[in-house]
């Protein structure tokens, strides 16, 4: 693929403003790049920190256009983003990472077919397209196991867990008949993730493995290093760059393994910067951000070294209303996302540490 | 004087839209503050990163005192900004650092007598009210000597430089009748500056001292750790405490100062985020703009630790054009103000290195 180059001081569209959009555009703007952010919602965090908000609806044909044909190159912060949007603007306006990376990652039974077919493992599986469907896929995989929602699931939503037979039924309710994928549970020791920016040459640099806790389904904390052996380390690396190179990929992409013994399972994939990377920010020479950026733009990318152990700690719902301690800690990096409203759950900020365990 | 807080998702209004007002909204943006940018160029670099700007002149209140309404606390990235906008803002909404600060700032001449009613040394200098007064300064002083405007001059404009008698004319022609100030030459070996954050309660974290380079009377190049003795680094630090003591000052402020031998002599003081600061983005735990923003509002500040040996260089004017070169350097951390028009002596960006000299 020919590299494009969008040179600083051109406008990046960004499909999404969620916090993500938002350290997205605030490390374009080191780089002298303007952005303008697409998303409903008027109080998108983002925007806040944008040279253009695009207030308008997922359907807002005349809307989409407009954004379009005011961005010199468009990406995307949520891969919920829906494939007709991307399709409109990209009619218009180059899009970054491409079509293929965004479909794949919206189905989870995708997901893991695309990985199996780069002959990356992932634990047993079953597609689940209806209640008989639940019943064989409880036969072959046994209990308990994990039923989710093929598509638009996020941060331990439309999921459910069944331990006994008699779950089926409400797991199923849950579900309220969408395509689902039914997975065994496995019994892993750590769950780890890679992030990697690749540009359309094809050069790739990444961060990690990290090491991540989740907790209800929602992530709490990254470390880096992670304490996992050098060969499992290698086999993520490897896996993460052959699904990168099988897409042609373009921007940052992360990819979510279990490490369960000396096997390292496939649990998905993000086509956009992902929450485990953000102690790049303080924690690496170049953060995921900027260097989705330099990607996006056909910009050389800066190193990811690492400049010392590093910890990030999500600030989800109510912790959030930790900030005074927080930032009573002198050596706490502490990044607040400009959310009113710190409903369960949500992702309100985060911490990182750099240097200290 | 009581710490007033205002919580992160609080309004920030910062007066002047340049480069440091860009760097300051992005740290506050950080933090989860809502920046509000006024100044009268419709494409202040800081704008496009800020979540409202206020286009409109200084000399228009009905502008600025709405803009006074919508800010939990003020600020400025320019000293230069009229004491009659501090006041009339300030009647409405809290502004720091105070006016003080800036009265003294905002003259060359109050400056020296300011530092010297502290104790701290100044070179050799003559107020030069009128044209008997250059002669009566070239007098006193001997030649060479700089001659400068008292008010509204930065980066070396509003200087002259006198060799020999028969310079005075042109120099008093370019000073226009302005007050001035006259300074002997001083022999330095180097300059430096120290840069300090100063909170309500009087807490003092401070950055460096800088070793800088200028040109042309445009900084160029800072490094830190500057090559100073340690007497020397403490008589530079201590000074600057000292006036941010004497100002009650809260925020980031700087001082330079000339190295000649075994003596410390000031040179000037900027009571806001300076340039010979850039470097504390990615060489210090906590940068300038970040410590600016807490100290404003009332929290505690970051660590001002220094990372790694780091250089700062400025890319004035054209040096922009090499940006493809340094974005190939994966070690450069880039920063570019979004400024279009690349004019001799704007200041267009700047490159920072950690940990390599």
């Amino acid at each position: 693929m020919t590299a494009r180059r969008v040179a600083p001081g051109g406008r990046i569209g960004i499909l999404g403003g969620g916090q993500l959009g938002r350290m997205l555009a605030l490390a374009a703007a080191q780089l002298g790049y303007r952005c303008h952010i697409y998303d409903p919602d008027p109080k998108a965090p983002a925007a806040a920190v944008s040279a253009g908000h695009w207030q308008a609806g997922w359907d807002d044909s005349q809307a989409l256009a407009a954004f379009a044909r005011a961005a010199d190159i468009i990406t995307y912060e949520w891969e919920n983003v829906p494939l007709a949007v991307v399709d409109q603007v990209a009619a218009l306006c180059p899009v970054e990472p491409g079509r293929a990376a965004l479909a794949i990652a919206q189905d989870r039974l995708s997901e893991k077919r695309f990985a199996a077919s780069q002959g990356i493992a992932c634990g047993p599986y079953a597609a689940v397209d209806d209640r008989a469907g639940l019943e064989a896929a409880m036969g072959a995989l046994g209990l308990p196991l994990v039923l989710k929602t093929r598509r638009m699931g996020y941060d331990g939503k439309g999921q459910a867990r069944l331990h006994q037979p008699a779950d089926a039924d409400a797991a199923w309710a849950l579900l309220a008949g969408r395509p689902a994928i039914a997975e065994a549970f496995v019994a892993f020791e750590r769950e780890i993730s890679v992030i990697l920016a690749r540009t359309a040459a094809g050069a790739i640099v990444h961060w990690g493995p990290v090491e991540n806790i989740h907790a209800d389904g929602i992530l709490q904390t990254s470390q880096v290093p992670a304490t996992v052996s050098p060969a499992i380390a290698a086999a993520a690396l490897s896996a993460t760059a052959r699904l990168a190179a099988a897409l042609d990929y373009v921007g940052v992409m992360a990819a979510e393994f279990f490490v369960a013994g000396d096997a390292l399972l496939f649990n998905e994939m993000a086509p956009r910067v992902h929450n485990s990377g953000h102690w790049t920010i303080e924690g690496a020479t170049t953060s995921q951000f900027e260097n989705h950026i330099r990607a996006l733009c056909g910009l050389p990318l800066g190193s990811p070294a690492l400049l010392a152990p590093a910890r990030m700690q999500n600030l989800i719902g109510a912790d959030v209303d930790r900030w005074p301690a927080l930032l009573a800690d002198p050596a706490a990096h502490v990044h607040l996302y400009g959310k009113e409203d710190a409903r369960f759950g949500r992702k309100m900020g985060h911490v990182t540490w750099v240097g200290r365990r």
